[in-house]
């Protein structure tokens, strides 16, 4: 039996919101793997809003993707011929192969999954790269304190959700905005946040007043747009702000036009202190074995929850991605590549 | 012989730039000082940007100034009367009595200074706050590394000259900005800032990129305006911005149009990880005396030098105020209030 690879490329730049037609779905012949590579065949793709930053030209904390080339992203996958001497066939791992249904990977760049001990699609989200997002970024820039109020947009999303939970294991209050009130109730109900707003409701910034009656101290900005709006007045003095993604900006095609908001906000940044600190996650590797001890207990203990979102087959991917930015996953967004 | 107090209040409040109209200067009968109290006679004036913030309504970090009331500000008096056990006739010390030529303090809010060592003026300036606010914001946000660019606009001024030559101090190459020929050659010459650039020339972008060819690494942020848009594009990836003032837009009277160049802001700050930081210097009281003792030994060897900008007579203050929010000082700016 010849199987072919799928792969889904880069077909041109979007301009604003991406479009089927960015996309283009490819068949070729299946890689070989060199000395020290493996093959693998994808299980698992990972859908990240950080990838519409990709596919814009110019620089950013990362290369663009090339047009032409394959969509990048995390993957988990099967190892189906091994020649590197620490990985068998059935193995399954962690890479970064990106948008296709097999790939070549080089050994060095893999790390073993154990699949009795949780979920494989989680090393792609709550145990994975978003889940560390959150708690990196929290906890060493947000910095919550006991009885502190902690906001977070995007709260029933795979950064958000986590973020929520661990301030609450922190002792602060965790406040959520998400979109609609199936999600709100879920990260009020299931994820047991203190409160919940819903950034649709005609009068979200006086709901969300209502919700941080003591003010905001952390505000982990996944969104901006109209959440940072609502949030940016009830910031307390010495509030600190981790930037982990502006997901309502991506598809900006152009400047917004004014009022001038940045002279304001540094006004108030001097006159309440305030603490604004854009992050990677991967500046905090040396973090990554407390992360991965410290979360895995907290989800068989129960405190921590989350919800995974999976579409079935690769060719599904272009859409789901679309639906990412527009809010429509529920949970961490994950492609099911092959069974 | 019978004195009678001068004081400088705010009349009304000013939209844009200060005027003398905003300023009424008043005399009153010696005020008498209570059990605990003394009675000072005021010798220098400090004139700070920060007072601008003051005369606005409003929350900022500190309560407005009513109308009617003395003006703000540090100063050096005299002791002329004392009802406090820990201060003699004779006794200079340091205060916050305001734009006044006679005040009463209570003893527990002196600090007493000892002219043998230093110029007593000196205690509202590279001793006082501004070189406590240079100093804290500087190491302990800015953190210089050795090799790295640090760049401080009004750089001839009270903050930004001790900022340069700290920053010099930790191995860092220090880049000024400011205005005119003669303060360039000050900071360049007499500062010994590696290089300086006048934000005056119609080509004060290209020159500043050109000072500073391997980006900049920590931003003093004390003017805003121009300078910031010139600096921005400039940072390196984990820059450091302290915000300790905003000179530049202290005369706002209104929103600046657009386009709102928040978004893209918000956007660098998430791809270059940049820290922007806002703060007071009382936040960081507790190096208070870490910052006595090393400046002390920095002005004693000659690695840290100031200039002092001293215009005679209390009624002199508000027109020297506004020329201090148009950068017409050269140096730090006190006023004698008495010989």
């Amino acid at each position: 039996m010849t199987e072919s690879n799928r792969r889904i490329l880069l077909a041109s730049r979007p301009t604003g919101k991406p479009t089927a037609e960015n996309f283009k779905l490819v068949s070729a012949p299946l890689p070989a793997p060199g000395e020290g590579e493996v093959l693998l065949r994808i299980l698992f793709l990972s859908l990240d809003p950080y990838m519409r930053g990709r596919m814009n030209p110019g620089k950013s904390y990362a290369k663009p993707i090339e047009i032409g080339d394959v969509m990048e992203g995390g993957t988990v996958g099967r190892v189906v011929r091994s020649r590197h001497p620490d990985f068998a066939e059935g193995d399954v791992v962690l890479s970064h192969s990106g948008w296709e249904s097999f790939a070549v990977a080089e050994g060095a760049s893999l790390r073993k999954l154990d699949p009795s001990a949780a979920p494989v699609s989680t090393a792609l989200g709550v145990l994975g790269m978003p889940g560390f997002t959150a708690y990196a970024g929290l906890l060493t820039i947000g910095q919550p304190k006991p009885g502190e109020t902690v906001v977070v947009a995007a709260a029933s999303g795979a950064v958000g959700s986590a973020v929520g939970q661990i301030a609450k294991i922190k002792g602060a209050r965790a406040v959520g905005i998400a979109g609609g009130a199936e999600k709100c109730a879920f990260v009020r109900d299931e994820l047991g946040f203190d409160a919940v707003v819903d950034h649709r409701a005609a009068d979200f910034p006086a709901q969300l007043k209502a919700a941080c009656p003591d003010g905001i101290d952390v505000y982990f900005e996944n969104v901006g747009g109209p959440v940072w709006d609502a949030v940016f007045p009830l910031l307390n003095d010495f509030a600190r702000v981790p930037v982990c993604g502006l997901i309502a900006q991506y598809n900006d095609a152009a400047p917004r036009p004014g009022p001038d908001r940045l002279p304001g906000v540094m006004r108030e940044v001097l006159s309440r202190s305030l603490l604004i600190r854009g992050f990677i996650q991967r500046e905090f590797s040396d973090q990554r074995p407390a992360f991965a001890k410290e979360v895995a207990a907290w989800i068989a203990s129960g405190q921590v929850r989350y919800k995974e979102d999976i579409v079935d087959g690769l060719e599904a991917a272009p859409e789901a991605f679309i639906g990412l930015l527009d809010g429509r996953n529920f949970g961490k967004l994950v492609v099911r590549v092959a069974a």
